[in-house]
């Protein structure tokens, strides 16, 4: 068995002392591989590789949040290639998807951010090649996922809070689109999005309670686990932009988030009626707008308006320059061609507008 | 293989022809078991073990409802019991967790109602004792389900109506349970109950509309794969009651259903200040009450007329008479004692809880 983990968190959580202590009656061979760092390596990955093909792997476990399942996935993936395959050019950067019966994954979960453990996503940076790809495919889906909220207990309060606006972003980016049916998982979407706003005070008020953790890591685990996306297009063009600033600055993924979504809301709330109709119906929903009297516009803006405060509340910055990213031309040139055509629902982002909406990152998003 | 279905109902939306053209590309050998009644029965059960030994069956694919896809999981369970093993009394009356690497079992979904095309969850009439009986293994969970809203499209009115009855129920049997934690189990379920009240309507209007098929479908799955159960105690004292009744007569469990329900509701509401808060939050949240200058108590009371008036907008039967059901005192003594301790969160209702909400089920529920 191989054991997968990153740095010291999951010796401090407890993590790590509960499941060795697991193992050791039940499994004959442990090997370990840690280390793993956020937005994980493809080195790291092929260093997993080598274990399980050396030591004749048979169960991947993954202790620890996003970049740790995402690294074990890629393991098992690796793994599972023939010689002449190659990981990263043939699987990740094409979306072929992958073998079935590779090694299986299992996965203890100490984080409450990705939805990784359940479901078959997973990001890989290449650093070599500044190149940041999220991947799916079934067969990556882990066995079982053991979600322990005792865990969260002593996550520090940075992370916790980034956590919220990744899955809050992870739920907006399959809400916001095509098509505009009565769909069930809008309503969920919303419900979920809710429920977000909820825990994340909880969890700032009451850190060490059990309640308001459990209520984050399952809110997480929805927010991505593609419940609320069926039916929907979805949109991952703030994920793919994001993407880029961080496949080039080592930020935290939330921070880039907090920094593009709201202007790639301003950016395509006007673009066609059916955005702006669900801006609205998302203001009203969500953030409690009273929409009495004002046009579906100006209430849709209010919404927007709403997310930007919450992400001022929580201490994320808005604009390029508070995680340290210089706007000059040729750095926005750089991000954009890495960023590429990033598609779209409810407006399709080329590679310009993808500039156009990185330009805009230097002011906090205002009507 | 073995085809399990129930009357002439898939020959006309057109899933028999679709399922047997796909298998014959498939498969060699296709045995078929037809004549599944609503409320299955044992006797049909042991007809399809047989047929499952007899043949070497590896495959069965239940093509139908709830009572088509219940009847195969009861297959699937019996085929993997040993010889001294009884399905009734060693499994369904006790509840014993069923053995792994049953026969596998497959789904194509022709209604939209129960669930059961999501989980381990399977109900059985045993006629000759008059007991009806709800079984719930892992191992029963189909290893797929098709779910296409096509063959809904032609699905009479008042089935419809029923199965939107039954998912709304199944919905409030998770929700208006303990502890009443901030849970995102009761958003959604809320999130899920509104769009029940959207999708009937939807029906009602385009019953040959896929948008809205396609809804109450995923509704219905969602009403009752127990992702909304998640941190509930979960109280299905309706369900047992109504049991009781169709294992007496063979009325429509939607039908038994609606006279029950709002009258556990009233029986319930104010027995603890949990109970009165979440019946009057439910008022507030699905059914849009107004509770400006109102006592919780009223708010709840209000919510559980708006719930009355819905299921007499359907045309849902509120009493007893209604469904042919004598209230006499020696078949109130007979459904109750049927009914037996039915269990309950908010409050444990008794075999004569059970037999005083039956007596209240003469009237429709008023305040």
């Amino acid at each position: 068995m191989l054991l997968v983990y990153g740095g010291g968190s999951i010796k401090r959580n407890g993590a790590y002392d509960d499941v060795t202590a697991a193992l050791r009656e039940a499994v004959n061979e442990v090997i370990e591989l840690s280390g793993v760092t956020p937005n994980p390596r493809l080195d790291k990955v092929f260093e997993g590789v080598n274990l399980v093909r050396e030591h004749g792997v048979n169960l991947i476990l993954a202790v620890g949040g996003g970049s740790v399942i995402d690294c074990a996935k890629f393991i098992s993936l690796g793994s599972g290639l023939g010689e002449d395959e190659d990981l990263w050019y043939d699987y990740v950067e094409t979306g072929k998807p992958a073998p079935e019966n590779l090694v299986p994954l299992g996965v203890v979960l100490t984080t409450a951010v990705t939805g990784s453990e359940m479901g078959g996503v997973a990001v890989l940076t290449n650093w070599a090649r500044n190149r940041k790809l999220g991947y799916t495919s079934f067969p990556l889906t882990p066995k079982f996922s053991v979600l322990d909220p005792t865990y969260l207990l002593t996550l520090p309060a940075e992370q916790t809070t980034y956590g919220f606006v990744d899955m809050f972003c992870h739920t907006c980016e399959q809400y916001f689109s095509l098509p505009s049916d009565d769909n069930l998982s809008d309503e969920m979407a919303e419900a979920i999005q809710r429920h977000i706003l909820r825990s994340w005070r909880a969890c700032r008020r009451h850190p060490r309670s059990y309640e308001a953790r459990s209520n984050a890591m399952w809110d997480s685990t929805f927010a991505l686990n593609r419940v609320i996306s069926r039916g929907k297009e979805e949109d991952w063009v703030t994920h793919g932009i994001e993407h880029a600033l961080s496949a080039y600055f080592d930020i935290s993924h939330g921070a880039g988030l907090a920094v593009v979504h709201p202007h790639w809301m301003k950016y395509v709330y006007t673009s066609r009626p059916e955005a702006t109709a669900r801006f609205a119906r998302w203001a009203v929903n969500v953030w409690g707008v009273d929409s009495t009297g004002k046009s579906e516009r100006e209430v849709a803006e209010e919404g927007i308006e709403h997310y930007v405060d919450f992400l001022r509340l929580v201490g994320a910055p808005l604009t390029l320059s508070e995680v340290g990213i210089p706007a000059d031309p040729a750095t926005l040139d750089k991000l954009a061609d890495h960023a590429g055509d990033v598609g779209g629902s409810y407006r399709r982002i080329t590679r310009d507008d993808a500039r156009a909406i990185l330009a805009l990152c230097v002011t906090p998003v205002v009507f």
